[in-house]
């Protein structure tokens, strides 16, 4: 049974609500086809009256997302699981839903059975044994009258036998598109080889090239560095985290780690010192255009959450892989298409890290230094949505900061070039015959605040400028200040660099008792090149979180979606061009803070990032701000060597002069 | 002796540069004061002919700044060690060069001793025990006409007997100014306590407050946490490492680790793979303007390299509170006085770590993952300049990048309010009573390329944009491309967020054969609020490298100074700007990439930042592009628990429910 209002559906919940639903519907277990079941939160309301004022724990609900057999259809039902009753249908004809794993599958298999599709692969004339895999992409919008719902199965190639062998490094030219609801060929489009629109009339043989692979089992042990040594973590007394359902634990902070097939991990109820910070802080959405204007790659825009989701794609993680040390995992829970759940083992690991240094300061006068470390709590999960990975990272650290890290790794989406081409406007040859083309990748971290308890907050900004041509000011022309601004209206805001912009989230009730200060905290934001294509665009319309860095919106239960809640072949954004929309007040209200970000990658040549991509590293950070009456880590014990255990090098065997003068 | 031409000075060394000074000048030992002796690097011509083509070993040479005694003067001189001779000396009447610690201690005594500083400190009528420290700073410019070598103490008292009581939590609003020549007070400058320039006629009493205080025996035992459970970092099979001098090697990296009492470490002739990367990698320059127009807050700008030097300032580390894991620490060297060798022990500490994942890929067909962590070495120091503590970091990692990291921590500098001012435009209130005045850190990182053994490299910019309004190559308008500059003249240029611009050293005779793109090392900026202060003020005119994020001379020896050779008390940067000045070609040539990055610092009110403020982190990279034919860590070993020996957590006894559905 849930303890806490907002716990993850349970094995249990997940079965009662496709209970509640064959029941609600009256329909048999046949004639239902499961695609989601996530929880359905309660509202804000009810969930603060139960969390701060000791209120009644709320109704569990869940929400699903599921077609009746027979109707190509969409709806969403809400279930309400601790009366086992369905509360709620509504059909979405106009909204396709994400994809599912069974769907998946379906789709693959019909694209590699389809006697066109064999047909044209025949036509490559293939070596013996050469294995062709498609992967399914979400279709993405060039057509608002388009219905149907529609796959774009981008085929590859593997040579090896070996079940890792990577098939990216052989792009087909072809891409045949199907339609997910009854299995058929829509189209059997093939893929620009060119750097213009131009396809060959006639599929032609397929032109050896050797696989760029990755597999330790391909690449053979002879492949790998020999001198490095293993790096361990020791935790001899055990973690400093503690798991306490509904509470996780870790020195000053407690919150409730939930979870969602959409968002992965998601951090709730965030306290520290028992002070509520935050009510929920998630992963929003994700999208990557991608900037080749050759069809079908201008429709080719993946929403890794809407149209799939970080939790469903979600890695079985095991011990000694993703983290070192003391770790804890966390499993999920799935549907299956007939309404059964299926567990997904290990999907969200927690563990503490070091992270150097946390701060330091040495008397100079008789050079006694105090030292903290940077001990972290990382709740971590890593997403492989088909060829490319994220590593989403939440990290409490012990100066009360919550640091939310995402890693892109994973293979680049490649697509086939002709081998004599060595470059392309529209990306990089990664490998003869292999184009990665140029994208983007835009996250939306959302962030609901409720500082101190407070369901009034302000958002401000504050720009540091000279205060310039003011002689009887600043006669020696040095001086700057800080213009503050808060943000009375929803919408998406700017960054400036020039002048140090910073947002800050504050509370206007609670003003330090001798500064007056309001307590806050404040976003270090992450600036970065927003989205490239044009308003005109659909990549622009269904994604126009993705134009701003900051947004605003006024609270509304269940708006947790930046491009909106159905974002396959979406024609509009519906999330925060919808919230923001209303243009209600949102100065000292229920505001929710969002924060866009990312990178344009460009992958470097000649194939640097492949086969698999160094990881690249982006991160945004809460940090209190008036918000504690002092370094919330002078409490933390000094680094010591007692503790540390740490080892000296033995120089002595070095040449001398090394440093070890004479 | 050394092995290599960019060795460090050992203790031998500076004793044979000091006495060859005594004897080229025909002077007794108490007729020279000596200020600094490091390393003068042979050229960049003899060196590569050394290391490249087998050449002989360039002579070993020291840089010495010095004074004879009864002349008020600087002098610099190049010393041969290897021949015994003084090659060279001027006499520097513009230059104050950098403080000294003698120089340092006997300024500090003068102050606390000098009757008028006694007589104004009486009328505070401080309590019996209290003890008056002074931190005598870097005087500034506001007059071009001063030659006088002046220093303004700050002034403190601490209250505890412990010799770490926090004496920046209790300012005083006394600044005498003395000639460090002379040792005479020029003037008892008082502080201004409100918001403009007025100071109090007369020095009133002092009013209590109870200091902030970061010691560990002040505050007692009781005031920690006592959750945080020890985490260590073993290594059983030693580290992976190997320090031959003249090399450091680490896996496929090899370069000399350099240091001076100027830079701290600094990286030369780095290599990867045997192919040559960098000649020289370092900190350049640091300065921290402060924005508060009152005087003497308006001269307040510390140059942290140029006039006091990130190795001068180094903290001796000790195993287990820096670094956990197996240490390497390096020893530094500085001149006494008197001419004598002082050795600086645990300067420099060298280790590995793990960041996370390096990269990552799971195969969703069968759930097979590849994962490789992101091993570091890093090389690390602390400097401790007064108050405040930078600890920099050059990291290599296994994908061939070089992480170049600052921590900014420490206590912020902290002067005198009056205890009912609550605010100030100028900067933070920390405490009552203490003012904490609002500043840029601005550091500048300078980059000798070598690619491949080239000295004929270009820097090139990349900007990602639309390509828009053009209906026939883009119909969908969703198409980006990259447009590439080269710099051809010498000069600041500047970061475009809303281009993604990446500023790249590519070496044109290296292009890849199959694809015939240009070698290079991209720079990952770190994009900053550069200085605010206008070009007329001083600020700006001694900081000029500060005003602009990249920065590219042709090269020059010596010219290893983003703000000048002598920045205390300068009237103008002599360095960028004179460097930049001569309008070479710097397309294909012998060039330098210089980038300047930094945080503006509003002290986070109100004393979240206080005692010691929690680092804030800076980092820019080098990452190769089309350097190597492959993810250069696709050779890593993958990630195992047989080497990481994870601890998986018990979660049995953790309630059921907790994501451990029953």
């Amino acid at each position: 049974m849930a303890k806490h209002p907002l716990d993850p559906l349970s094995i249990n919940e997940v079965r009662q609500a496709s209970r509640a639903l064959f029941r609600g519907l009256n329909l048999q277990e046949d004639e239902i086809r499961f695609k989601v079941i996530d929880l359905a939160e309660p509202s804000k309301d009810e969930t603060l009256v139960h969390l701060l004022e000791r209120g009644p724990m709320p109704d569990r609900r869940a929400r699903i997302y599921y077609q009746r057999k027979q109707r190509d259809l969409m709806s969403r039902a809400i279930i309400n699981i601790t009366r086992g009753t369905l509360e709620k249908t509504d059909d979405l004809p106009d909204a396709q839903g994400p994809v599912d794993w069974a769907e998946y599958d379906l789709i693959t298999t019909a694209c590699n059975a389809h006697p066109d599709v064999v047909a044209e692969v025949a036509k490559l004339r293939l070596p013996e044994g050469a294995r062709v895999l498609n992967d399914p992409w979400a279709y993405g919008t060039d057509d608002v009258e388009e219905r149907r719902r529609l796959f774009q199965c981008y085929m590859y190639l593997a040579l090896d036998d070996d079940d890792e062998a990577n098939h990216y490094s052989i792009p087909l030219p072809l891409a045949p598109i199907f339609d997910g609801q009854t299995l058929e060929l829509v189209e059997l489009q093939k893929l620009p080889l060119g750097i213009d629109d131009e396809i060959d009339d006639e599929t032609q043989p397929w032109v050896p090239v050797k696989p760029v692979e990755y597999s330790a089992n391909i690449l053979g042990p002879d492949a790998f560095r020999k001198d490095l040594k293993p790096l361990q973590v020791a935790q001899p007394e055990g973690p400093s985290f503690d798991i306490n359902n509904p509470k996780v634990s870790w020195q000053r902070w407690q919150f409730q780690l939930g979870w969602s097939l959409r968002e992965g991990p998601v951090l709730h109820d965030v306290r520290y010192e028992d002070r509520a910070l935050f009510y929920r802080v998630s992963m929003s959405e994700m999208t990557v255009p991608y900037g080749d204007p050759r069809t079908p790659y201008h429709r080719k825009q993946a929403f890794d959450l809407g149209d799939s989701g970080f939790g469903l794609t979600s890695n079985s993680l095991s011990l000694g892989c993703d983290c070192l040390g003391h770790i804890a995992y966390f499993d999920g829970v799935r549907v299956s298409a007939t309404g059964e759940p299926v567990v997904m083992p290990n999907v969200v690991c927690m563990h503490e890290i070091d992270d150097g240094i946390g701060w330091k300061h040495t008397n100079f006068r008789n050079m006694k230094s105090s030292t903290v470390r940077d001990r972290k709590l990382v709740v971590q999960c890593t997403s492989t949505v088909a060829n490319y990975e994220y590593i989403l990272a939440y990290a409490l650290d012990q100066a009360a900061n919550i640091h939310i890290e995402v890693r892109a790794t994973g293979i680049v989406s490649t697509m086939p070039i002709r081998p004599e081409l060595k470059s392309s406007p529209w990306g990089t040859v990664v490998a003869p015959g292999v184009l990665a083309v140029n994208h983007q990748h835009l996250f939306c971290v959302r962030i609901d605040p409720i500082l101190d308890g407070a369901r009034k907050n302000t958002i401000v900004y504050e720009d540091c400028i000279p205060v310039r041509d003011d002689p009887e000011l600043d006669p020696y022309g040095c001086a700057f200040r800080l213009n503050t601004t808060p943000i009375v209206s929803p919408g998406g805001y700017d960054l400036d660099l020039t002048k140090a912009r910073t947002y800050k989230i504050v509370n206007p009730a609670r003003r330090h008792e001798v500064w007056g200060k309001m307590a806050g905290y404040k976003l270090h934001a992450s600036p970065s090149q927003m989205l490239m294509m044009g308003p005109e665009t659909f990549n622009h319309r269904r994604g126009v979180f993705a134009s701003k860095p900051i947004w605003v919106t006024r609270y509304r239960d269940d708006e947790l979606w930046a491009a909106g809640e159905f974002t396959n072949q979406s024609r509009e954004d519906t999330g925060l061009v919808e919230y923001a929309a209303r243009a209600e007040n949102v100065d000292a209200e229920d505001v929710v803070l969002w924060h866009s970000f990312g990178l344009t990658h460009v992958t470097r040549p000649e194939v640097l990032d492949f086969p698999v991509m160094p990881a690249e590293k982006l991160s945004c950070a809460l940090k209190p701000t008036s918000f504690f009456d002092l370094n919330p880590s002078n409490d933390v014990p000094r680094s010591n060597q007692r503790d540390n255990q740490s080892t000296l090098h033995d120089q002595s065997s070095a040449a001398p002069g090394c440093h070890q003068n004479p």
